[in-house]
């Protein structure tokens, strides 16, 4: 199975492909897309959502996985980051992707022994359990692979939310 | 010029679509679509988007004018409400149409002499401005009516955002 983590932001989305073969985890690839601070806010939705049809077309990921949105740092942000979460969601629903949701709590949980884990450490753990020779970067794409992870050790993975 | 107004909410979205010729405004059409509470929340938002695909495809319009999101009621409506609206604004973009936010003050403006409008005066002066025979319903629908209205007022109605 591949599943495909996402971690939206107001200017940047990270992504995190793994596959999944019995409990074994491997990396498929990972990155982000940074979409350029004054350009068109509006615009940038469709950028983002473009930009995830053809990485789910290249790489054909059963699931999307994404992270609940809960602490609220402003109005502005929450709008906004909501806003792109809407238009990956719609990315994974319209290529027949089940879509799974889960908690900060819980995407720090499924890469550390507790669930305050730092970006830092999160980065470790992340490349420890995919066996990387470097930490993840920027945090968004190892954000992104904490939560493909996180989906990988659920059960009931292919269960659309 | 056709402006298409539209009101997302958690299980609906109304939508309001009239024609500004010089100074005159005039009905087109307006509605509202339910999505069956208890349906997929992520697969509403391909309902949602192809539904206001179609209805762009359909009229033609030449905006999509649409509220801000300003109160917030509760964390797990306004995720929601913006996941809705990225979906939405995201079919205008796609469409090619500019895309104008309105604060809920501007909207109220537009439609009575000062902001602080009840549901049930919008959807009266909705009717006049528009020279309808009945009260526009439902309030999602009298509320994506009033926002086109707003839209019309403004003079830099094909700037986009």
């Amino acid at each position: 199975m591949v599943i495909l983590g996402v971690d939206p932001g107001t200017n940047r989305a990270g992504y995190g492909l793994i596959k999944k073969e019995n409990s074994n985890l491997s990396l498929i690839a990972y990155g982000c897309l940074d979409i350029k601070s004054g350009s068109n806010r509006t615009d940038n939705l469709l950028t983002l959502h473009n930009y995830f049809l053809d990485l789910i077309k290249k790489h054909q990921p059963d699931v999307l996985a994404i992270e609940k949105l809960f602490f609220f740092k402003n109005a502005k942000t929450v709008t906004q980051v909501s806003e792109a979460r809407g238009v990956l969601i719609l990315a994974g629903v319209k290529s027949g992707l089940a879509i799974r949701e889960f908690t900060p709590l819980e995407v720090k949980q499924a890469v550390s022994a507790y669930g305050r884990a730092g970006k830092e450490a999160v980065q470790k753990m992340v490349r420890l359990i995919l066996s990387l020779e470097h930490d993840p970067h920027p945090d968004d794409a190892a954000d992104a692979l904490a939560t493909a992870i996180c989906c990988a050790h659920t059960s009931d993975t292919l269960h659309a939310t």
